[in-house]
């Protein structure tokens, strides 16, 4: 991968509760990023993520849980498993 | 696809949270609508819903809940889909 | 499928709310028969029940859930499709 | 099958709910064996539980929960299925 | 396997609720070790637990749960396992 790929998985992996929380807030869920904080998510947790944990584990209303697990969690996750293969 | 489907398939991915609730509602199910409202559930949170978002995460009774996604849910999201396979 | 058979089919889509809480209660399920009230189940929700909505959706106690399940609501589903390939 | 198998089947089959929460409590855990009265588990109904009836379903906790369905009630459904195979 | 996998493997069929705990308390989680304690895992039943146990069946924090789950409780039933394939 390219410098700055390497630079934005390393930082994923180094994002703080806080970290996290700023993102989801500026993605347009300053309410859901609460629920973000209170569950203690940082971005190594949300690398881990699953569906039925945005949707039920956080206790967020359903409408926007699921905007943010296809747009945002799963993006994430991708991108940074993505990067990983592209350093074979 | 023809100019009404793609119109039409525009249309959902536009509808808002009001728009959602009219649709429910007009269906026969006006009580079930609240619930829908209430978790701020759009066009494109509605083409994200699964069965069990339906029956669990919305807090209504099993048997409208059955009916909303086996009638209502899934259709419109069949005919999302259909359409864009139509489109390419 | 026998003229018989097309009745009973028909029977089923047409059960109200009170038809299959008077179905239940009669197969030895009082109790129960009253969450199925509640839960506004007719004979068009039966047909659409899995497990874990009868287990789960239902607040009724897991061993005479199991029962009603495994008795009732699959037969009455098995019944319902097996008639309707007799038809093809 | 031998006579003392058929028998040992058609004991389980026919073990009221006072009958499985003795064995339960016999098998070491006495305070979950209430929870399988409450819930109404009888032979029959032991028969058709799955892992997450046994963890979610009973309101127990989780350890003894995991025990109780690894050690006893999937072995008393295997010795009752290979039985059933064993008279085929 | 050499003497010390066995011993390991015999040690944590042998941990106590209480030595569960410990570990996960050691482990950077003495606020969650306290839910390990409540729900009386020991070494036996934390080898019988599966994701969702972890995520939803301790009441613990999610972002925390998701790390235990895959940090911990895996590695310890990995290890268990591949030194029981070992000694084959």
């Amino acid at each position: 991968g390219t410098q700055s790929k390497e630079t934005l998985r390393q930082n994923l992996l180094l994002w703080s509760v806080a970290d996290v929380a700023t993102y989801i807030s500026a993605a347009g869920f300053p309410e859901q990023a609460v629920a973000f904080r209170t569950q203690e998510i940082d971005g190594k947790s949300l690398l881990l993520m699953q569906r039925s944990d945005v949707l039920t584990g956080l206790s967020i209303r359903l409408g926007p849980a699921l905007k943010i697990y296809e747009r945002h969690v799963k993006m994430l996750q991708r991108t940074h498993f993505l990067d990983e293969e592209d350093d074979l």
